[in-house]
């Protein structure tokens, strides 16, 4: 499974317009090296506008299905890829979420995850822009899932303009001639979609992991404070990758990190992007400053083996866990 | 508070009395360097028997109070010092666990840890030997606060060979005058006991940062296999320290990991005992292969910060986390 990851900057004086192209042209890029999933870093075609509580920054929110969904289905359907971007959704007047789409191949939205855990710090004013995530289907499953969603991408679909499973049952399709072995059957990676704050939450990973994810994808708005020195710049983003690493070991599975990168008023985004296996060995990472397209290839047997090695799922003490369930556990 | 670590190898050669010198001599130096808390590796006395299915390993076990813990409790009141000591525990015939202890300074037991999270792998051979860990105090608690234990260490009466607030506290009143400002109110370390395969679960930590721990202790004993190369052995180690100071990041506690070195059989420990902060940096850590005598400082001051700048308990989705309380999320 190869998969792509768009880390860009969205200059202040850029429109959205340009941020999407700027997108577009990544995603192109990323399809071209074979990605069968490309994600988007968070709130991909906008300025970080959290930076400030302002009601004028609403303007960035659109519905879904709406103008920036079908700017991300024309794509996926054109490229024949599945395509997850980060989008500001407006679903009511008055209720806005930040919420991640699965498009697949023919650029049908499969369905969408909405961040669950919002931060709200000094110059990240999240709580006055975005609803806590709920589950978009709220129906028996609701108890034991909750909000937390896994998206089966059936990766035979997908045409691809580079190398990929589907390319190659092409090929052996024109070659005219039976394969010597049976074809593979088809091959699905089941991909959870969490967002940014999610990622500081080991719950958040462990539920999507126990609903069957083998890729975890986090679109990521994460940056520098100019009060901050250097020593404590790099002490933050090591924590950030330790954290993504640390689910990937948690859960043996694989962890897909995209953040922007660039200034945008008193925040400087790290960037940084990476993907990191099973295990938490990090396959591939972007720089810290520069526009990047990321792919890797994710070798869903890696999964089984290194969750024999080490089989945490085994021994999970489910009995004892109900603590889990509360605020803090100070008797009141 | 300052907090020590003892890493030593059990010579295969040595006995039970004799691991208890080497540990002895090492909590004695850790006192003598301040510490007023000091924790053992696991199983700190004996050889890492796990490694094959024997009934003859059963030898090591000792009921809870025994001998070894009266010779922990022994060390503990003639230092002044709290103590954590990992145990093979004989509960009765035929029902063992693997039990840390935590002794106060006037040498009493205050209460014990028995492992939750049993591993079961080539050469560590867990289940044979350990009953996965209950709560010893079943009463209407039981169902929030599960098995997971945090003890409050009242600082002041540590009597302390070195540096400490017992021993400032001391000086003062040896001193005949009075403090200019009011002495600081008796500091209390609250400190939970995890042990070694805990480790990779973040549902203990922060069940356990859950309760009030400010510090979780991992006794640990974990190595190499000869059969794995040299690149596996780091990545496995990276992982290790890894998913560690992961904890100390979600949870904004101080985290100790204190492992066994040297080699025994066809295990090679990888000592790398460290303690890290809250938001994960390393404060020290010891070698791979050498005895150690660890000793560092947890200001408590930072757990307020680094949860004020970083405030992840504020905003876990409690509602949304049943699914934690099921072995998989597959519908059956």
């Amino acid at each position: 499974m190869r998969v792509g990851l768009t880390q860009h900057a969205c200059p202040p004086t850029h429109t959205v317009e340009q941020n999407r192209q700027t997108a577009a042209d990544m995603i192109r890029d990323a399809a071209a090296q074979g990605a069968q999933l490309v994600v988007t870093q968070e709130l991909f075609d906008g300025p970080y506008f959290p930076q400030v509580e302002s009601d004028e920054a609403f303007k960035f929110a659109e519905p879904i299905p709406g103008k920036r969904t079908q700017f991300l289905c024309d794509l996926a359907k054109d490229l024949g890829i599945f395509l997850t971007g980060s989008c500001f959704e407006k679903r009511a007047p008055g209720l806005y979420h930040n919420t991640s789409v699965m498009i697949d191949p023919s650029g049908s939205i499969m369905g969408i995850y909405r961040k669950m855990h919002i931060p709200d710090d000094p110059r990240f004013y999240e709580k006055y822009y975005f609803t806590p995530g709920d589950a978009p289907s709220c129906g028996d499953d609701y108890e034991r899932r909750g909000g937390w969603k896994v998206f089966d991408l059936d990766i035979a679909r997908v045409r691809g303009l580079g190398l990929g499973v589907g390319q190659t049952s092409q090929a052996q399709a024109n070659s005219g001639t039976q394969p010597q072995t049976p074809s593979p059957s088809p091959q699905t990676l089941k991909t959870g979609l969490l967002v940014c704050w999610d990622q500081w939450y080991p719950e958040a990973a462990r539920l999507t992991a126990l609903q069957g994810a083998q890729l975890i994808c986090y679109p990521t708005a994460i940056g520098w404070q100019p009060e901050d020195d250097a020593a404590e710049h790099q002490r933050q983003r090591d924590a950030w990758v330790t954290i993504q690493r640390s689910h990937a070991i948690a859960n043996g599975v694989f962890v897909a990190a995209v953040n922007r990168h660039g200034r945008e008023d008193d925040i400087t985004f790290w960037g940084s992007s990476f993907i990191a296996a099973p295990g938490g060995a990090i396959l591939a990472q972007a720089p810290a400053d520069e526009d990047a397209v990321l792919v890797a290839d994710c070798d869903l047997l890696l999964i089984d083996k290194n969750r024999q090695g080490w089989p945490f799922l085994r021994d999970r003490r489910v009995d004892a866990y109900a603590g889990l369930l509360h605020r803090y556990l100070d008797g009141t």
